[in-house]
């Protein structure tokens, strides 16, 4: 007796992260992409990703994509689309990453577990007419439609060795003392650094007074689970929802209140 | 003789509405909803709401949700996220709404049909860590996935007797004086109020020139039906999409022109 | 015997160009879709057209949509809205075109092969109550709905003769001197003008320098195949992806750098 197999709907999630802003770039790789694979999924991270700033869209990338079960992921800030910068896949756990070369995808391929770096070489895979200025519609997108399809990465290039690394620069804890930097603001002017919440938690407990020192300010802030546990208006120190320390203003900006901006150094210290 | 059951694909409806940007935070929930829910449709309703702005989310609410013939619709302008405010589950005809208890998704839910209020209790249906500072992707975004995915809102909590309400202000008219305030700026610089357009349209008709005071200035304008009936640029009277008396510019922004505002009271009487 | 017909599911893309912002107009044009078309994919294509400027939309859909296979555009910049602009269909090879009858589809349809163009006269296929300020919610969004589900244009309307043209303006080329202006500034700042890149390529090449006016400013710059081509920060002109010459700044504004913006005028011709 024959069985048809019982073939399961392939649901291939395809996100994109850009420095794009939201408009006709996006929407032209969404196209390449649906002409490739049609039952495509296609759903946006970001693409208010501060013009190649490739150090906050690998922020950008290590904060939201732990939070998909599987999927392609396109990332596209690349200040040296054009130039002999090699495009690659990076495969971890359940999880491909498709972009330039530059740093941009490592933080979150190794959160979601670095398996190989793959060179893309292979022209069958990237659009017939390939632009100097526009990598992401021509080679990231139709690429990231092949792999939705099952295309095996060795067949669009050869595995490599190195490859531009990343990571999110050095903080320092002395005693009580941690020093950072500013490597996010948010759309609340929330600033998000790279000191990670279980230093911070080992050093500091909710409810304590800091000093912290800031864009060229020294302030008393105290240390708190949530913003609104600041009564008033006010700038505070707490946990990002992505697990680092975060400098937060309750019902305000906290970059705006303090001048500072990504890159800025912080450093805090108990209040006396 | 047997035959197989021909089962619909069900067709899974979420929409988000939230004060976060376009950007990450937005990804991490549609994220966590599609690895509960893998073939949920998620759609933005708006995440350009002003931060922290309880009010103009609620207006949105009301004015997109019920375009919609069905779906669950998370709503987080969540200002007190972390403290004791609660979580709800609103159920509609057809419709339900996730989000804090702020008021924030009363004036939509009663405009769909309010059935009950459910607090969501039970963390079986919440991420396993829950922050304190982002309750849209640990808390509203799983719980609506579950509902759609046919989960009995009374497994994730107990329903309310009583929840925190709004409506959108006190307007008044006095004879044909009428009396009351902005709701909503919208991408044009339209002003929006929250004077219903069936009280407008007793004692106005199109054509019909009004004295209107707003933001410390008085104007004499037409309340037309629609913005180029007006023949040059300028300000005029109209109905909005959404059924409220609205002030728009011709070509312009409304906004600007008149240097008003979110919550800028206003009044109009016939011109003499 | 008798075989029932294997009847593949119709993936019916949607897409949607607008000035509206992204919020809660253009939802409201989506829960409209999903109400009749529930099956209906939908896609952004830009909502941050400036608001009712029609060229710059006919740019954003003539650059975007030739990147996909096939699809219903719904295009809504529409300051004569509630006049009696015709509202129209046009009909291409594989797409059709669903906005004003203002030129606004015209430079796209006739990309993706102008077939016919039909008026929106039939009340059966727009919503029950037409308003007179939102026609991409109450007639153009629920039109490209039927569309996307099969029903033929003529049930919609009447062939039309004649409608309103557009292009993107004279450029003149007199020996190496190119003169146009420009089109589009994209996010980046980059400024793209109406001289299409195979006029430019007939008369320069990559590597030439060049004398640029533009925005009262005269500057020397170079013609480079790609932004990183300049070592240091400066202005620069290439292609755009979209096919036309393009002003542009590595790792910068040209926009910012020049003081220029759409229909700026723009003279080159090869330096001394």
């Amino acid at each position: 007796m024959n069985i048809a197999p019982c073939i399961a709907l392939k649901v291939n999630l395809i996100t994109l992260t850009t420095d794009f802003g939201p408009g006709e770039y996006v929407a032209t790789m969404k196209g390449v992409i649906l002409s490739i694979a049609e039952d495509a999924r296609i759903l946006d991270v970001s693409h208010t990703v501060q013009p190649q700033d490739i150090e906050q869209g690998a922020y950008v990338l290590y904060s939201a994509l732990p939070y998909f079960r599987e999927g392609v992921h396109v990332g596209v800030i690349d200040p040296e689309v054009g130039t002999d910068r090699k495009g690659i896949i990076v495969e971890c756990d359940d999880h491909y990453l498709v972009g330039p070369d530059n740093g941009l995808l490592i933080p979150a391929a190794r959160k979601l577990g670095l398996k190989r770096v793959i060179e893309i070489e292979n022209p069958e895979y990237m659009l017939k007419s390939v632009s100097s200025t526009f990598h992401g519609r021509d080679v990231f997108a139709p690429v990231a439609a092949h792999i939705s399809l099952g295309v095996d990465p060795e067949e669009i290039g050869k595995v490599l060795d190195e490859w531009v690394d990343m990571d999110f620069g050095i903080y320092r804890a002395r005693g009580k003392e941690l020093k950072g930097r500013v490597l996010h603001v948010d759309s609340f002017g929330n600033l998000i650094t790279n000191i990670p919440a279980e230093v911070v938690l080992e050093k500091y407990t909710f409810g304590q007074k800091t000093e912290m020192r800031i864009a060229g300010k020294r302030v008393t802030v105290p240390f708190l689970a949530t913003y609104s546990q600041l009564d008033d208006r006010g700038v505070l120190l707490t946990i990002s929802s992505s697990g680092f320390l975060e400098v937060a203003a309750n019902r305000g900006s906290a970059a705006a209140d303090l001048g500072a901006k990504r890159g800025s150094e912080i450093q805090i210290n108990p209040a006396r």
